[in-house]
């Protein structure tokens, strides 16, 4: 037995396990009207992003979560010009939207003004200068609304990169049927739409397996629908995504058709890699399993609760 | 923010991650010759069993660990009669060999008497009757030693379920190269080798990568070797595992010859299934990254030492 | 920096600190209709009890918040023959109080029966044999109501040895005026009253002021009232006890008068010495700042609340 | 049960305890040559000091400790002029020292230097302008080196608040018998000695208990030696210290005695009262009873082996 002297920082992961962090260094810490954060050192992970004391990415492999979180979607589009980023403080989102040179215009609305802001300054490693791009317009407001007031402008790729539904969250009704049907009416014919829905794990599959529910049952919008994954050490567990499709089939593209539109459009990978792409669409049975015992079509009138 | 009140086992992940598990129940304590143990109720995961204050599984999903540790080896095997299991204290290895109904006997070496023991009495939920079984036959000594004894014998699978290679702990000389050829002059021609070998996370993959450079270096008695993982949600990562294979290759498996030899066998899995069978065994890039920046060939001389 | 790893408990003492025992063995757990107990070995403490994940005593010092639960108000009666201990679960307080020779009738009235039970069995070192006293009478029902029925009975010392104020909690009516007033009415003229009071830190004196103030304002019942504090360890801070006495005044007591009953009843303290006594009942200035800044007189309508 | 979420120090107390202290924001962190430091609020304790993740003091209770560091051998001495303090890193020390009216040159001698910068700048509310006083001298070099240096100096008072000897640590040979000598050596003929000298609670009383032994031993030297402790709550414990004097009796200073000189040199205090004089100086029987056990002559040759 061995006890603990140093700094940590404790995230609970249902009533299960908590993890704590060690904190080699507190970088940078403060508060926005929305949450709080915390910039600091953990071992190993190096650089790292806390937010309200949920770690949220680290330098050991953002890569993984953001590339899950875009190149999917972006991909499977045969020509993406228009984008939008629905949330994605950090950057990085739009960082991986725009590795493809296909892409025109790149909008991130966030509104968290504050937390961009300090993201800007103090985690360069994270957006590379993304918010720098021409092609990139930042603007901060609810994005839902936001896609409200632009219903059929037409992007092409929708990524809704947002915090998980937490009662009386922010983003609580960013993950309901009726969100998703005004992200469609903003999309092109052939638009992508891809979202991060949550844990991927055996102990907490819930949110995740909803998420797709709740898009298979928008057929006629959304014939496509696909839950996939990305093993994100830093989280603890594989991290659970869902892609909607208007036209294209994910589980259809070939790993030579990936390669083919990498090559052509300058895009290179670390994690969703062409072999890849096939693995990162197969979920494993605990899934499925859970899917059909405790799946259900989440709406604004009965959103997802996430359990603390 | 909130603060702890409760009971707690405290396990290391690297200098990066401690992870606390709630314990709801102590139900059983002791120390045997070897380790300490406690059998305890941990919400949402279930009965589950630490070893040295490190979880080893529990009834949420040590069926996934287990049919990792099994299936894939004793699929690929045509007709698996002889097996052996290295290690693999619960009972749940055994239990899942003997799912197939070749086989005509299975030996399960252990050389932590007191802990089977003990888990004979209050671990039924894993062994599930395997040890009364009467193919099964229980042996509690040094396990390289009794195959280095059982030369020639001809086992068709050998399981390698053996704690991780901590300096100076009492399967540091089964993570070897020597080990390896001790087990493969034991099997049959056709033999398969299955072992596990560790954390398959981004963080931790060094002793994995090394466990499938080291048998690559045996091309000559194991012409396929592979890795593979299985989503362990309990240890907070996918876990490793390696195969290795003396005339019959893993990845030329094709689905419908898995769920022909399962009918056949009678043989019910619960995530290692056919349809998932491609999946457990497509590293993901990091691996492969690992792979080739920190494999090296393990051996007696110069064994792996598992950090803290 | 270090990390744990092993089995803890977590105890939190305001928002400002969580303690976590390192916990070396589980002995015994369970559960009453009241609380949940364990009993385990706290390295350096040895063998010790948590209540609802709250220490309650360790054999390295249960003896000091024992002898100054009992100590000063028994050597305070002259002739101290019948005794009532409210609540005292683990039978050491009964113990102190059997030291006086002058007893003849010690009645503990503990509604946890379970608890009790459980004590007798498997903490021999807390009660050394003190509920097989002749002298001694257990009974399991409220100590208030028991208290109420047994008015005029004349009793010449009440120790009030209950859990914490907790809202709701089964001894939140034993901390109020009302509860004080039923316990005189059942002692003699010239008895002594002594209880717990909860925390004599800096952090959280506020129960214990108040308790002082609450019997301070009973006068007429009680014209002495004095708090004291025993310095215990395992508590991590200085406890707080409360005196109220209708005839004799604890002040007025000499070192040479204390020595004198010890030697005549034939008591032997460690703590509580007639040396020592003056200390005892000298209160730290931030305990007198806190009465008069804090300090209430808590009533049946406005009863205390522990804050969490 | 709750589990944890927010950020925490985690400081062990022996292999008993650890305490997890709430960090409700950290304000500045850092690291010198010697040690690391944070400035954080801690709830209720409100702004604290860390040095390698032990807590220092909070603005809670800064005072009891600095003014038992202080007031006891500045109280004693019946015209205190020339004042050392060595170490004293948050400067409420030398605050203390500069409270009697007597003095008129107070010399604090700290190593570390970067330490003491910091604290000018973010801990006013520790120093209070102590380090601007015209009085004021502050040096940065090895306390025992700059006392050898001055010897025959004459000091009045010399106050040794130094960390708490660890092996290897900088103040190890700075509670030894040859260090108080080299004090000695330095003091007037009726000077006062006072150092902080580690817990006083009964689980590690070992090194206050040895450095009174240590004192006593020097009869010729100090012909009054007297233990005595303050109530520190951030700390968890009573906390010891140890006077030593050449010439001046401290057990024959009166209340009336010290109320006088307060008033005479203009000093308030709000732990070290002429009331609470007595209390200080009274040590727990547990201390006594280490005293006789465990107290051994500490020395260059023999250094004190603080325990982790």
């Amino acid at each position: 037995m061995t006890q603990a002297t140093g700094m940590f920082v404790a995230e609970t992961h249902t009533s299960a396990v908590t993890w704590l962090f060690t904190i080699e260094k507190m970088i940078l810490e403060g508060k926005t009207k929305y949450q709080n954060y915390q910039i600091c050192e953990i071992p190993r992970f190096g650089k790292s992003l806390l937010l309200d004391y949920n770690i949220q990415s680290s330098l050991m492999d953002e890569y993984i979560f953001h590339e899950c979180m875009v190149q999917p979607a972006m991909t499977l589009h045969p020509n993406p010009q228009k984008v939008v980023v629905c949330g994605g403080g950090e950057g990085a989102t739009l960082r991986e939207a725009l590795k493809h040179n296909t892409v025109k215009q790149a909008t991130m609305v966030d509104i968290d003004e504050e937390l961009v802001d300090m993201v800007k300054e103090h985690m360069k490693e994270w957006h590379q200068g993304a918010f720098d791009d021409p092609r990139s317009t930042l603007v901060h407001t609810d994005a839902r609304q936001w896609l409200v007031d632009h219903k059929g402008a037409g992007f092409d790729v929708i990524l809704s990169d947002l915090p998980n539904p937490h009662e009386d969250g922010p983003a609580q009704f960013l993950f309901t049927k009726e969100y998703f049907q005004i992200a469609a009416d903003a999309m092109s014919d052939d638009g992508v739409f891809a979202m991060q829905a949550g844990c991927a794990n055996e102990n907490y599959p819930f949110c995740m397996v909803s998420m797709i529910e709740t898009l298979e049952s928008m057929k006629e919008v959304f014939p496509y629908v696909a839950g996939y994954y990305g093993i994100v050490t830093s989280f603890m567990m594989p991290w659970g995504f869902v892609l909607a499709s208007k036209k294209h089939d994910p589980l259809a593209l070939t790993e030579a058709e990936i390669a083919a539109r990498f090559a052509a459009r300058g895009v290179k990978n670390r994690y969703y890699t062409p072999r890849y792409h096939h693995s990162v669409f197969t979920l494993p049975e605990y899934l499925l399993e859970a899917k059909r015992e405790h799946a259900r079509i989440v709406t604004d009138a009965n959103p997802y609760k996430w359990e603390a």
